[in-house]
């Protein structure tokens, strides 16, 4: 098992700097959307993980393809790194410029550029984030369901394979990016994919791209999949005695087959936060957030059975929240959790664990998770998107204590090894980026981290893309 | 646009020769299970598809992965290719060796490893065929959903991006397999993905596998997602005055959103030759078969709500299929719709088209493809899985009669030519083999396709993987 990286800079690799030729070029092209102060460098140097910031030496902000492209044209020809910037709620490090070079800024780049209702697919730039792509389509009755509660941007979530609350209906970014526009490595502009819904057109690039942490190439427009607003949605809130006993109904939900929409798990600490910093005054006990999407006739169907599953495994007090504003307010609360478990604990940064595993060892691997981290004393919470099996302990570890850093990443290890023995997953939605780079090799083994390895050398020679993510070459 | 292959073979390329010491050492282990029988190669040189049978010139009965591995290893040092081989049911000419080489059969790998129900997975070896594995897993409730007609392999359904009928409600290949197991062209075993239901763990080598047509790999274990059976399932036909009424039907139904688990559209001459084949008293008109999945309450709202739709659009006579052996009777016609053809039509072989377009664009595409297709005066049925977008035209071509192969070669051609301009795709499921490499140009372009060329140049640089398959290097 190999340790988490002591450092987030591999020791081995130097920072490429930026020559000043390529930055005349930059500046000639872009004026003032070419800035080296050290105010945006900063902000494009961080995102929401704990390790320190790391600026690049330059922020570009592209509006267009051609934009992307020129900067990874003159980036190819001075061999210097290029590393796409959303909104920066990155979790693992992937933003940060750890070989120095160029912070391509896609912020700007925020266009819905085509909505194709009557196909159920939208065509997006890299820069729209997911709350404002449901709200520009509001009124065609269709929505984009993933949602991995920041208001990442579409490009973000598809570079990390993002997913979220509504995963365990509608699948992951994996299942629902339908086609790609993409930067390549060396400054060529490709598509990937079609509108059609299946293909079985030559290699997956599509997916290959997708969940590459921009280690490949820049996307440029993402084509998604849309969902027709249910007809019914009701959300429901169940405390269970304990958090295994709201996994062993959960576990007992999806081996039913109920098509549930969402199914969060809170521990009593995430209530604890989540009542204080939103005003809530939800019953500090393990919980079940669930939502149900369907019919009328279907959506009671479900619940009925949940509620059913739910009475076997003690759980209590099951209460509905049907207005749109109840279920907003709870999903809001929900969402808010990262952000309430901070400011209850100021002088903190979290570290967030990610493991998913099969679904029937979930209760055995949160289980002893719970366990390490009471005895660890940290303060801790719990979140999980425990219908796919995916769960989040988030340590807040003071900024001045390196040593409780040091802590929750052993506890991290902990997990991540264990997770790794019930056949799951360092990550379910996260990402590698930085942090979890030994946990690849030891989930994958070194020969398939390797293959990975040659697919990128294959495709960025230079190694220009977003370089030291996922593994080092 | 570039014109079909008027060859399978490419001009360019030489056979590379098995040679003795290879032959000797293949001998050596495998004993019998090495043959050079011209009955055996010839077996192994053909499949569905109209090209002239191309045999390999070895044929290895492989029983595990590391016979697998031993084969691939000594290919790989003779620079020799090597073609898997499940049953030969492909349609596009994947199995045929154009290069010569080693045909590896994995029929005898037809073990379903692990069954893990608690989880909704199963791996199985590469031989196990879809109907084996469902018999195989009965007893668990469960079931695998993916459904391309034939009784095809595992390892070939992956390898293809395989999807079928069930593909409108279950997904792909793409979406439904888990893990691979696979032996690298290096000779390497190397394992990607888990069992976990998602993963942000780096690239998806999975879906890099999967489609690649063996190209890049030989697969010798899957992981699948299972499913529960639906407590419901009720089957109902549906005439239309015309296969526009019934694509148009189809269309609204998708569009709503109603969770059909099946969409098949059979026009007239597809029932006629059913009819006659299986001895059936279907109504010869263009014809809906679908099926619904779900609780007693659900199927009977989704039903409800498609002959709502079907009645505005003309349909008539919606009956009901709900005993387990009149469905079965319905999808076994259905399925033997292409055996059936061919036995309407004797001396001939089928060409068969394989468009997906974006649904909204589905009738403007059939309605051109019928056009030219009664135009043109070959013999000829459409069957499609609507739902998704794809159909499939099959025209009977005499094979004594190379024009007529020539003219469906060309009807295809202008039919792939306008799902391309509908933003669609030349090959919904059933792979591009040596039939469509022109067409995945026109579709994907030469940039994406050289991208598709430099990862198979990285993963397989001596070019031994099923070589000429997908494009030529």
């Amino acid at each position: 098992m190999n340790a988490p990286l002591p450092d987030h800079i591999h020791p081995a690799v130097k920072p490429r700097l930026v020559p000043a030729a390529m930055l005349a070029s930059l500046r000639e092209r872009f004026g003032e959307r070419c800035t080296t102060s050290s105010a945006v460098r900063e902000q494009h140097g961080r995102d929401e993980s704990p390790f320190p910031v790391t600026p690049p030496e330059v922020v570009v902000f592209c509006e267009s393809t051609d934009d992307v492209a020129a900067v990874v044209r003159l980036a190819q020809e001075h061999a210097v790194p290029v590393i796409p910037f959303g909104v920066g709620s990155s979790l693992e490090g992937h933003l940060l410029a750890v070989q120095g070079g160029v912070s391509v800024d896609l912020g700007r780049m925020d266009k819905v550029l085509r909505v194709n209702a009557e196909d159920l697919t939208v065509t997006v730039q890299p820069g729209v984030t997911r709350e404002q792509l449901n709200r520009e389509i509001r009124e065609t009755g269709l929505f984009f369901p993933i949602d991995p509660g920041a208001n990442a941007t579409l490009g973000g979530m598809a570079a990390t394979r993002a997913s979220g609350t509504n995963a365990v209906r509608y699948g992951t970014m994996r299942e629902n990016v339908l086609a790609l526009e993409v930067v390549t490595a060396g400054g060529d502009i490709v598509r990937t994919g079609t509108r059609a819904k299946k293909s079985s057109a030559g290699y997956d690039l599509t997916r290959l791209f997708v969940g590459s942490e921009g280690t490949l190439g820049v996307m440029t427009a993402v084509t998604l999949k849309l969902y027709p607003l249910p007809e019914a949605v009701s959300a429901a809130v169940c405390h269970f005695p304990s958090v295994d006993a709201a996994v062993q109904a959960t576990i007992q939900v999806i081996q039913m087959g109920v098509p549930i929409a969402r199914c969060e798990l809170l521990d009593a600490n995430a209530v604890r936060y989540v009542n204080r910093h939103d005003k809530l005054a939800l019953r500090e006990a393990p919980m079940l957030l669930m939502e149900f999407h369907g019919s009328e006739a279907g959506v009671k169907e479900q619940a009925e059975i949940v509620q059913s599953i739910a009475d076997d495994h003690g759980g209590e007090g099951f209460q509905w929240a049907t207005t749109p504003e109840e279920r907003t307010r709870l999903w809001a609360a929900r969402h808010r959790a990262y952000f309430a478990g901070m400011s209850a604990n100021p002088g903190t940064r979290t570290v967030t664990t990610d493991t998913c595993v099969p679904i029937s060892r979930l209760a055995e691997c949160i289980g002893l998770a719970v366990t390490q981290a009471d005895e660890a004393g940290l303060p801790y919470y719990i979140v999980g998107h425990v219908g796919d099996g995916n769960f989040h302990i988030a340590y807040m570890v003071r900024e001045d204590r390196p040593d409780q850093r040091e802590l929750a990443e052993r506890l991290n290890l902990q997990l991540v090894t264990h997770a790794i023995s019930l056949e799951g997953t360092c990550t379910g939605e996260h990402g590698i980026g930085l942090h979890k780079m030994g946990f690849l090799v030891d989930e994958a083994g070194l020969g398939t981290v390797d293959l990975m390895r040659t697919v990128k050398r294959a495709l960025d020679p230079k190694n220009i893309m977003n370089p030291g993510k996922i593994f080092t070459l």
